[in-house]
């Protein structure tokens, strides 16, 4: 890869030709814009871009690409920047461009469980119209993310055992290559057989092969009969068995969370919170009638005391059910009760689920190893693990940061990969290559077919 | 791309080279071999290799790779040759490269629900050993496809509504690249936001990118009690009414077939075998328990008679359900009984749902035009469609592929594609540019980094 001095600058020149284009209005170089779009919610330190650019169709974006392409000027995507592995960090500068002005529904086709969105939209406010509808975009990574985002990164989230992560869920897309061409790939079929499937080869890519301006997404329709069940067991190994039997059952969870007794000892800190300090799994059921919700609750009562669950707390009742759910939805803010003043560094990587005890017993060995504290909650049902380490100062960060990387490097090792749902971005570059060997090579050379001179988010995915 | 002549063939110093990597007994230029590999099951014209070879390693594989690049030989990977759009026809002569004697099974890891295999495992073969594990692998096709084989067509079938396509079920690839190379892309973890997504690059892309040696499948519990139902219309619109809404209830249909009333008629000529002459839905459910299934049934029963069907079978009963299915699953048994000595013409296309009564009003124009019967059969709960088309000789062969094109173009302007789940093959190649425009080119280029002389599967997808 070229190195950063390479790279053209906006200079005033160039910022006029980008006024242009955009519309003054929606364009800054003010220092307070550019520090606010230097950073996401990540650890990552902060980069800042020559220039914040919100634009307002793919025509505008297109000609920007031009500009930005002729002159060798990075182009940084942007949604809202709640990415947490650095990923929309504009590290060589250049145009940070922002979505969150184009954040339209275009059309919603309901009969066919469908949306066209803009990429600005969050996925909050889409699913907040979408009710009207009776559907809902699944993938939910916190925050109120936007689709582009979303695409960016692959987000995933608490659903992802039922209803598939981002990629799952994209079926066409209009996109902007580095060269400025509009392009759109797959259809509004939701069964493609037809030539390279390139909608799902751009989504989970960073921003770094094109930028998206239009998305058609996948929707399914608002359960009416969900039932919230808490099961405690004395070992992770138990709980991991009941893993695989609740997805053995046919009964398909819509969420299946493990937590660790530590991260069960943190969350108590929040008001009206008491978990049994054991591994636990919080899970989430759907009934398709009401009528089997009790049949279906004794069932999977069954299932988790079968497998020796020491505690099993099974609701139909909403409040109840959101209650259960309280403590798992507010991990961060538990984080800065018993953690004041210090940061989190956020792992994320992803096993086989049968490797769970494995990469669980990693991370008690680095506790003991560290003497630093390491809370665990992982989507079980797909094998995801994050774990959050917190840190003080530069000292401690170097310290969780080799813990990290054990993590990583055992996941790797496991069959499983460096980022399960939070991207490579900055903070996973160094780990491509014991991942994924030769393969990495090809990803770099279809790189280069899509963006030949580098400028879309330069640094991310490859490095350097 | 570059004609047929300049590719080198197979002569008898090269037949040598490759038996003395494949082994002699694994190698066949005799005129009887050539001739079974020259021809999937569709009506498309067959093209004779130079020379079968049965691959029994990925190293065999790589060696055969390296020698037939070096010569710009041809390589067409084969199944079982069940495909039925051409996709495996050696269009250029060259190596047939047969997968058949790669069909072990590697690893099964029942706690993580999936399987490694080689490619040459039939599906049916697969799923009758992991049945033993209370597991099994979704796609289903019909005959009985290899692996290799779906994962290069990205091949579906009747479950795809529930389970998604074999691009959704595909976790990891070994795969050999033109040059010789084995790499390895994807992991075993369900989730995976790890740089580009090749493993599903390559799924779909008809062995035109690299052979696939070896994958990780997804799969998923059989299911103990299941519901067939069967819901006749007077309207197709009240058909698809009812699709929608079966979609939207959350009991998250297993099948949702479509047959129209000429296809009602075809499967009447069966034995034992009398359907409404009408619209009709045939529809598999799951539930998670037996207590349930009344319910269920009762359920879904009230969702279809809402929709206007003026008739519903709803059965729990395992003996009734697979009568009510033998139809369905016969109907090329009842085609040659209805049109003895004729060929069919099959069509496959998708669309959004929404857009099914205009291609079928499509269609019946078509039949009204020609003065040509069209049986219509569907997987409605993806949106695809197949029809058949009898035809005599080479000019209703003609008239025929005429109303094929009529029928594409149709899918294509209401937002579908071309192929649902055939793959492009010989039989698509005419329609990609108008369904894919500018992101064919792409396609071309993401090729050329593959496979840069051109010797994987040529002649698919882009045509020449």
């Amino acid at each position: 890869m070229i190195a950063r001095g390479t790279f053209g600058i906006v200079d005033a020149a160039i910022a006029e030709r980008i006024a242009a284009i955009a519309g003054a209005d929606n364009c800054s170089r003010a220092r307070a814009e550019r520090e606010l779009h230097s950073v996401d919610q990540s650890m990552h330190p902060p980069s800042l871009p020559d220039i914040v650019v919100w634009a307002r169709s793919a025509a505008q974006v297109s000609e920007i690409m031009r500009l930005a392409n002729a002159n060798r000027i990075p182009v940084t995507a942007w949604g809202v920047g709640t990415s947490i592995e650095g990923n929309p960090i504009p590290l060589h500068g250049g145009i940070l461009l922002s979505f969150e002005r184009m954040n339209e529904i275009v059309a919603i086709h309901d009969e066919d469980f469908q949306v066209t969105v803009q990429p600005g939209i969050g996925y909050k406010d889409l699913n907040e119209t979408l009710a009207r509808y009776g559907l809902f975009f699944p993938p939910d990574p916190g925050a109120n993310a936007t689709i582009g985002g979303m695409i960016a990164n692959n987000a995933a989230g608490i659903r992802t055992v039922k209803y598939g992560a981002t990629r799952d869920n994209v079926l066409a897309l209009q996109i902007v290559l580095a060269d400025g061409r509009i392009i759109r790939t797959g259809s509004r079929s939701v069964k493609q057989s037809s030539g390279y499937d390139l909608a799902h080869l751009i989504t989970g890519s960073e921003g770094t092969l094109a930028l998206v301006t239009e998305a058609t997404l996948k929707l399914a329709p608002i359960t009416q009969h969900n039932i919230a069940v808490q099961a405690v067991f004395d070992q992770v190994a138990d709980a991991v068995d009941a893993v695989v039997a609740v997805r053995g059952s046919g009964l398909d969870p819509v969420a299946l969370e493990f937590i660790d007794s530590h991260m069960a000892a943190m969350m108590n800190s929040s008001p009206n919170v008491s978990l049994a300090e054991s591994p636990q799994l919080f899970m989430e059921f759907h009934a398709a009638h009401a009528e089997t919700l009790e049949r279906t609750m004794a069932f999977i009562r069954e299932i988790c005391q079968d497998l020796g669950a020491t505690q099993v707390l099974a609701t139909a009742d909403n409040k109840e059910r959101l209650a259960l759910w309280y403590a798992r939805h507010h991990v961060f803010e538990s984080f800065q009760r018993l953690h004041p003043g210090q940061r989190a560094y956020l792992n994320d990587v992803a096993v086989p689920i049968s490797a769970y005890p494995d990469l669980i017993a990693c991370i008690d060995e680095l506790r003991i190893e560290s003497g630093l504290p390491a809370y665990l909650l992982g989507h079980a049902g797909d094998g995801n693990i994050h774990i959050i380490f917190p840190f003080d100062d530069e000292a401690e960060y170097r310290i969780v940061d080799a813990m990290n990387a054990r993590v990583v490097e055992k996941a790797i090792e496991l069959g499983g990969t460096a980022t399960g749902e939070h991207g490579v971005g900055m903070g996973k570059v160094d780990f491509m290559a014991a991942e994924h060997g030769e393969a990495l090579e090809l990803m770099r050379q279809i790189k280069d077919v899509f963006d030949p001179r580098g400028i879309l988010n330069p640094g991310k995915i490859f490095g350097a």
